[in-house]
């Protein structure tokens, strides 16, 4: 209906409003509205307050927006590690877990799991699947925005063309949104630390290297929703390394953490890195040190074309600390023009491994709230 | 007043709505609708027309958009080269004029003789001063989107933080609306040539480089509004080429038309080289070619990151014809993902010159209809 959202757009803030001030702010008639809040407030998505009146008068009904109208379900799923939870409409975690699942093990079985375990969070968190008003889901690989389902995921065998959201759907009888982990983690950076920030890119750094992109406080999917592939730029000096997507001197042959852990003894995954970079392991320090360098010379071209307020850096080996933002600055803050690094930051995740979960759920609560009527 | 830019923006498509079908499309009360379509009506914004019913009934009134209600003064400024022009409401060129005017003379000489202009231009299409509802102005220099200031040009001296649009506010007595060349060269083709478009980059490529971004169909002016300098971007094998801009290797001092022209005998500036190559000078023409997959090189880049539906290409040196296109298009293709360049279009400006002067006019245009109230 015509106004609903908008109405549950503006309450959404959390402020409490009363008839008159919604009129005022949306210009809508007073008899259209009192129809609007009477099915917002039949659906529980807001609650009345009676507000007493300063001058003594009769008490003016105010409504606010009821954060536990629904609860969410959210996940990121990894490679090889995957995080979920039940969340609130206010993106509050009401429970939440972690487990080791390998995603090549196929769809059916990763996302059966993942059934189960959504079934067990909600009666953790004393919820049913009557209270669940939308499903989000990060995949690590590429994923078509509009059917939500992968499309030549690399490290995904079994995934391609698997239709994730419907699978998902007859089996929870919610809507379920999928997009790519690196898109959610930026949405779930920006919404918990950034609110304010009109434009900002979030870097994960793991095995592979990929960002996510707001652009004018939404995410910028771009026009096939591959935007954020930096993985495969190519950078100077790498033309003899050879990277998994065919081409040679891409970003993430170079500088992704499979591509550490080839040149390090001792190191078979990107977590056995991060394990040498905390041990003080000399060379291990240097190869991420320089890794940063190769990462923030492919910023400092973004930095220049997009201008970004803000550059998050995220992902497993951005736990290596420091010294990848040391390589990353260092060379942002010397080939970018100074007009675009005057106000930049660079900095870590603020979420951190929950970045992905949290992104997740405001993917599904703003898709679940514009299409409330 | 709440709702009356809400309705314009609706009847700005051209097509005439009556009463009801307003209603229906905002959700406004009727009474609501008759009082802002009166102060539009007033104000000649929109037209009224009389519309037989097909039953016979009585004849419903609807309205539309008067792109006849007011005129747009506009002026593309370059460095030696200006465009200007008279335009109505839907961007028709209603009288226009081109001039050599060197912009190194300051900004007083300069926006002195723009005045001038304009009060010609206005009379040789029948209008006044009273007509106009807005001027908007190009520069080739950074401009600080929120003054209309120039921001440290380059090649504008005694220009850095000039008033412009007070200076030319105050003399023609409407509102005055400044940006750099590129942003509204990329506005003025989205406008013209793809309005269905959500993500298109448009680069020019002159004596410099730069490039306009349209992200969601409206333009990427970044955090400081220094979005689209791609032409200091380093480029590899140029780690010995000093740029103007102090730093080595940038893209502008390998593949800008200054750098070309400097290389060739017998071409001093970028139309210089442009007509070596129309002549079918061959170390012009491998020249441009070389520059074309340079600048490809930074494209394909940013098609990576930023994934948009068209490239277009203008700007002097883009009038040295296929071989540009063809350097681009060859780095691209080889160098950006498949799903990123599956739909890509890589094409030339279709507006050529008038692209900046086109842009400006939209620029004034959306704002002014959007404070209507």
């Amino acid at each position: 209906m015509e106004g609903t959202a908008a109405l549950l757009a503006i309450l959404r803030d959390g402020q409490a409003r009363t008839k008159a001030d919604l009129a005022q702010l949306t210009g809508l008639a007073r008899s259209t509205i009192t129809q609007r809040l009477d099915v917002l407030l039949n659906e529980r998505w807001i609650v009345p307050h009676e507000e007493a009146i300063a001058s003594g008068g009769r008490p003016a009904t105010a409504f606010s927006f009821n954060q536990a109208a629904r609860v969410v379900l959210t996940a990121d799923l990894g490679a090889t590690h995957d995080r979920l939870a039940v969340t609130d409409l206010g993106t509050t975690i009401l429970a939440e877990r972690m487990a080791d699942v390998q995603i090549d093990r196929g769809p059916e079985a990763t996302l059966g799991w993942l059934v189960t375990s959504f079934h067990e969070l909600l009666a953790e968190a004393g919820y049913t699947l009557d209270d669940v008003c939308g499903v989000g889901v990060g995949l690590p690989g590429p994923v078509e925005h509009s059917s939500g389902r992968p499309v030549n995921p690399p490290i995904m065998p079994g995934w391609d063309g698997f239709a994730v959201p419907e699978w998902l759907s007859e089996r929870l009888g919610v809507p379920v949104l999928v997009d790519n982990d690196v898109n959610i983690m930026a949405l779930g950076e920006h919404w918990a630390a950034h609110p304010q920030t009109d434009h900002l890119i979030f870097v994960k750094i793991g095995t592979g290297i990929g960002c996510g992109i707001i652009s004018d406080r939404r995410l910028h999917r771009g026009s096939q929703g591959a935007a954020g592939d930096i993985g495969h730029i190519q950078v100077a000096g790498g033309q003899d390394v050879l990277c998994r997507c065919g081409n040679t001197g891409c970003l993430e042959a170079i500088a992704g953490g499979g591509a550490l852990a080839a040149q390090l003894e001792g190191a078979v995954t990107t977590r056995d890195v991060v394990s040498l970079v905390r041990a003080g392991n000399l060379p291990a320090i240097r190869l991420v040190r320089h890794a940063g360098r190769e990462i923030g010379t492919v910023l400092a071209s973004m930095v220049n074309f997009f201008n970004p307020a803000t550059i998050v850096i995220g992902g497993t080996l951005a736990e290596a600390g420091e010294h990848v933002l040391a390589g990353v600055r260092e060379v942002v803050y010397r080939r970018s023009l100074p007009l675009a690094t005057e106000h930049l930051r660079i900095q870590f995740s603020e979420l951190g491994g929950r970045a992905g979960m949290i992104g997740a759920a405001v993917m599904v609560i703003e898709q679940v709230l514009a299409s409330v009527d």
